[in-house]
């Protein structure tokens, strides 16, 4: 512990005297090792050329601005659906078009940006930049197409559409996305075996199906003939394993004879239960395995970039065998690379690199910055009070401490617990009765106070740094409902009525409110910590079904489009949503009008209803074969893609059980220890978090903001590392990816055929 | 390859020979030594005495016979259901209080004969007992009450029925089902924090559902209003979880605005998918936790059991420093634990063990002897064709050898894939048509004379040995559905009408016959194969199901007997089930009236349809609070029993998937190489199983007899060696179980505390 000033002892400015000294050759080695290291620890895998130039035009590629710019464009575009025929919110089609036209260019201008940062021979051999290529074309063509037809005023169809949804996963950014896509495709075969075989029973049953009820003369309860043709038996035996027209379709035969139940319970048995649960096991198998294997890769790919970084800084010392990267370069480096990291904290990280204090780091330690860049480490500093500094001898009072204490103690947690269960009473009784109208600002206030309390006992930045969750969490929703409730009540005294929409905000706020009892109970916060540490990677999967979802919206507005009408009031085409064939069948008796292909936001939720039951009633407007649409969507959503996410929910519960640390993490951990400088979790402190504040104020070498250190076990900084997090156990740290393997020389290129193809 | 002869030449009755020297007292010995090693390869647990009068009733208390018994009056004491009120098959009860006067004295016996095996202080310690003791009285006590009040003409419930299903649990047959109720027990806990935080977000969705709807004046379809009351709500988005009201429940508020949408879609992905996928996490983590700590207790009771037989028989032989046991005990063993072992197969079993050929084996060998005896090595021999014995020189003949090629050539199977596809087709068309009608009968023809053109081919002893699953399944099919059509045409053209039981008879074995398709598809194989492997485990599933249902089927008839009523005619009461409060509700219009809990039989395939999907439209007959019963029976059975289900089929095929062969499997598979005893797998040959021959046959030392070994890799014999396999890998070989440790000797008593308890 009596090492602790070390840290502030070191120069810092060893990186900016030997930077003045540097030639133009030196920087801009420098550069690129930097961008070496910044692609490893964001596992980017593009293979840029090295000149000066073409590494600074490479740099802006991956500037954040130029990305959030084309994620933005792809929004647009995908959004332009509704308020493209048939529209939500119609607009001239000049004007849609205009906008199309716009994205486009960005879209060419990025993928021109990428053919000039990559060598040209590797730009037309990556499929990625083909497709993407193609579907601009095609786009470009099928706009021509549509506008010469429109303006002859014939009918046509935007099918390029389609497509759109394609560019979010071909784009280098979209690289989780693709994966996702890849681990799919590589799994189909397993499960087209499976799928098969389940296909072969459901025939099986539909034939016996077919035989034994058949020609008994059985109805249904509308009155049709009952398992009659073999090929509506199919289709119902196939809706029959997603439960939704359960019991439903076995209703005719059990009031029948009670031992035709036998065939249902069976069919369930087999195919609902063991198929089902099989074609999870063959999923979240091959997804594994799949995904081990572009792990590895990725791992292998990081570390040969960092191998290149090396040898660039590299230099031979007399003495030693293996060339060394000297501290003087490693620092200037990790500044060029993350310019956010405070000075002790990069002196940290050294300082697990160089675990002897040679002064140097062989290829071994210097292979791991990019992961130890990655571990989210909490630089947090303690600092007095605003209060304290303007007013100490009031601040540091006795009841102003006992305040604080108390503010501080168990009992302060427990009794707002008491008052949000209280609350929730309040909230759930009727809001008619002035007691309980007035009730509500009563809460607020104490609410207010709360904070106001914690914000006197508590450092302000501190109690409203990064990782607070709750704290940041409470204050929004306190401060929005006071305001809501403040407009709500001015709107009402004022003109003598309510707004609908603001009085929904203000109870949707007031609801929210109790979520917050859930972080003072231990047993939850596990779980939660959880989801919320794998909540990142769930975006993969929103992105997944988004593209999935966006086609079949597509394809489904072209073919079931204005067949179903909603009408609003109680119009005569209410009973058969404006359709005759559903006179009178059970999906207008049971009000389902609205579930519609009209426009891109209801067949978003219908999208969504047929992905939790294969609802399919309107089916009966159209072609019998329209069934395979959904069968389609069925197989591609429910079977394949749901089953991906339970898997990967799964395997990172499994991973939360039975993980330890990492060896990085753990001797990161032991050297914060060592060095003196661990913060521990022992209750709210006024530490605040060092990453805001600049290098500056450690120099005036005031004792009370000594630098403390903290790892963030529960967040990951990027999907890649929780993936790679994983599966580490099976990787060997030793390996660096088959330098010597002539086989393997080619992958040295980065240009990686397992990552580049999709 | 010359060292065959090797099996051959070993004397047949080295062992007989000793046992004629043998004293009384050895022979004892011997038994009980067999008696440890039977039990250590069946995993029984029983702690039983050991004086030799003792070890004979053990021996006949675990005589199959008795065990057989035991579930036959375990199944009638439960099928008592089907003729007590609410009967299915109405009888005097004093019939059915008579046939259950006899189970309880069956099972008092069964008890008694148990206290008798094993010493006194432990029969009165274990709970297993003791619960079956308080069964047995409680229900004698339920039976005089009722017996009484019935005599009296009062009205009274069998409340003791609900215990009956616990008996199959306690028995101590019933391991594997007390397995997984400690598995559940054990998990419940984590399973329990999850729900809580469940339950907890169901709550705040209710809440704001109340808040957001309750004041809109919204309606339901059926016209009520929608979403007024907490509790209504609680309900009906639990039953949303469950996916069964998806989308009506959403559709009022969908109708009104399309916003309402996103409340529901949230909901959905929170509670449905993500809590759902996290229940299915935390259930599978602890199922395996557990499961593998069972198993590893199990492994240990096992080899502690087989170090007993082997303190019995071991020798010290001068030079050594450890005890042995000799070539002459160790045959004798194996003759009284399994008798029907050829004389070959032991001597390769002991060939295994004794890998040095020194004439004596170690305890570590020894112990390997349950598990040896558990891989199921399927013994064959040579032998020529009745009909070449009869007349060779016709069987011989070119003709007869060229049919026999043919046969076994893979395009004779392809033909009848091919007209297994033809047939299919023609039993999709119309009965009525006579060509359909009578091309049955050419079918029929067909494969009969596939079956004898194999029986030509091949041996039938070796055509119908016991791991030719499919031929057998072939023959019997085909056999039956050729008794039932003749029957099905005399009847026809005597009564001139077809009997409609038999038709239904003859149409599912035409369409069973359809299924041998599959075989001849290899990628289907494989995983038919490793269903067919966890069939015997999922049978405990099954008795688990039959429990929990029959507990929950015997409580709902009590509560909602005679609510529900089916009218079978056009009877007024059809459109109400029979009760005023179903009148015109959706639960009479779809006709589900025969969906209740009028006898046991329906109340049965009600809970199978509420497994599926939670429909509970018939609390609408009594207090809303029945729902309870439903909330309950989803809890166990869907959201713990059903992902234990899962658990265990992504564990068994991940296990298939992933593990290799066992050491002991692997070193037996190269002795049997070694020897050159090995039957390999090309195609079908002349070898019949030896199993069902006596050794004489071997001693003739006819060439065309030789025995060959084969193992079998795709069946377990028990489900133990199942689950052993599963978690084989983090067992140590070596582990005898802590003798040494005086922590664990208590455990060297079989007492066994972990498997004793539930």
């Amino acid at each position: 512990m009596s090492e602790t000033p070390q840290l502030e002892n070191i120069p810092e400015d060893t990186g900016k005297g030997l930077s003045n000294g540097m030639d133009t050759k030196q920087k801009e080695e420098l550069e690129l090792a930097a961008v070496y290291v910044s692609d490893a620890q964001h596992n980017r895998n593009i293979f840029f050329e090295t000149q000066p130039q073409a590494v600074r035009l490479y740099l802006l590629y991956n500037h954040w601005l130029l990305v959030v710019l084309l994620y933005f464009f792809i929004m647009v575009n995908l959004l332009l659906a509704v308020v493209e025929q048939p529209a939500l919110l119609p607009v001239p089609t000049w004007a849609s078009m205009l906008v199309e036209l716009v994205c486009l260019s960005v879209f060419s201008g990025r993928l021109v940006h990428y053919a000039k940062v990559i060598p040209r021979d590797k730009f037309w051999k990556d499929p990625k930049n083909l497709c993407i290529l193609v579907i601009l074309l095609l786009t470009l063509v099928d706009m021509i197409i549509y506008g010469a037809l429109k303006a002859t005023d014939i009918y046509s169809v935007r099918w390029s559409r389609v497509l759109r949804p394609l560019l979010l996963v071909n784009f280098t950014e979209g690289r989780q996305l693709r994966r996702a896509f890849r681990s799919i495709r590589n799994a189909l075969p397993q499960i087209l075996s499976v799928f098969l075989l389940f296909i072969f029973s459901i025939l099986i049953f539909s034939l016996m199906a077919l035989k034994l009820f058949g020609k008994r003369g059985l109805k249904t309860n509308s009155g049709k003939p009952y398992f009659t043709n073999f090929l509506e038996i199919v289709f119902d035996l196939y809706v029959l394993v997603t439960t939704a027209n359960s019991p439903d379709i076995m209703m005719p035969a059990y009031n029948a004879s009670s031992f035709f139940a036998v065939f249902f319970v069976i069919f369930i048995l087999i195919n609902t239960y063991i198929f089902m649960s099989v074609f999870l096991a063959v999923v979240y198998n091959n997804y594994k395995k799949y995904l081990k294997e572009e792990v590895r890769q990725l791992v292998r790919t990081k570390r040969h970039k960092m191998v290149r970084a090396f040898a660039i800084l590299q230099e031979r010392r007399e003495g030693l065998e293996e060339p060394v990267v000297s501290h003087a370069f490693w620092n200037q480096l990790v500044r060029l690379v993350q310019a956010d990291l405070s000075h002790a904290h990069r002196e940290l990280l050294w300082s697990v690199a160089d675990q002897h204090n040679q002064g140097y780091i062989g290829k071994l330690a210097f292979v791991q910055l990019a992961d130890l860049l990655n571990i989210q480490v909490i630089a947090v500093k303690s600092r007095p009070h605003p209060l304290q500094r303007w007013s100490p001898s009031l601040y540091l009072s006795t009841p102003s401490r006992w305040l604080c204490r108390a503010v501080q103690h168990r009992v302060f947690v427990m009794v707002y617990d008491l008052i949000i269960l209280v609350n929730a009473v309040f909230i759930g009784l009727d809001e008619e009765d002035p007691l309980v109208r007035n009730s509500e600002w009563f809460f607020l206030a104490l609410y207010l106070l709360e904070i106001l309390l914690k914000l006197y006992a508590m450092e302000p930045r501190a109690f409203y740094s990064r990782h607070n969750f709750w704290n940041w969490f409470d204050t929004i929703i306190i401060v929005s409902a006071l305001v809501a409730t403040i407009i709500n009540t001015a709107m009402t005294s004022v003109g003598g009525y309510s707004s609908r929409q603001i009085l929904d905000i203000v109870f949707t706020l007031r609801v929210l409110r109790l979520i917050r009892v859930v972080d003072s109970i231990k047993r939850f916060r596990v779980i939660i910590n959880t989801l919320i540490k794998i909540g990142p990677t769930m975006l993969t999967f929103a992105q997944l079904i988004i593209v999935v979802y966006y086609i079949f919206a597509m394809v489904g507005m072209e073919l079931f489009q204005g067949r179903i009408q909603f009408f609003d009031s109680d119009s005569p085409g209410k009973l058969s949503c404006g359709n005759p064939a559903l006179q009178d069948s059970s999906f207008a008796q049971l009000n389902y009008c609205k579930n519609n292909f009209n426009n891109v936001v209801s067949s978003f939720i219908l999208l969504v209803e047929l992905t939790v039951v294969n609802q399919c009633g309107f089916t009966a407007v159209t072609h019998p074969s329209a069934r395979l649409f959904f069968i389609l969507f069925h197989i591609i959503v429910v079977i394949i893609i749901i089953n991906i996410f339970v898997a990967f929910v799964l395997e990172a519960f499994f991973v939360e059980y039975t993980l330890e640390k990492s060896v990085l993490h753990t001797s990161l951990e032991k050297r914060i220890q060592e060095l003196g400088v661990a913060q521990d979790d022992l209750g709210p402190s006024n530490l605040v978090d060092a990453m805001e504040t600049t290098d500056n104020n450690l120099r005036t070498g005031k004792p009370q903001t000594r630098l403390m250190f903290k790892i963030s076990s529960t967040r990951y900084r990027t999907v890649d590392s929780l993936l790679q997090r994983m599966f580490e156990a099976d990787l060997d740290p030793e390996d660096f990816g088959g330098e010597d393997d002539p086989e393997e020389s080619s992958n040295f290129n980065f240009s990686n055929p397992v990552f580049s193809s999709i």
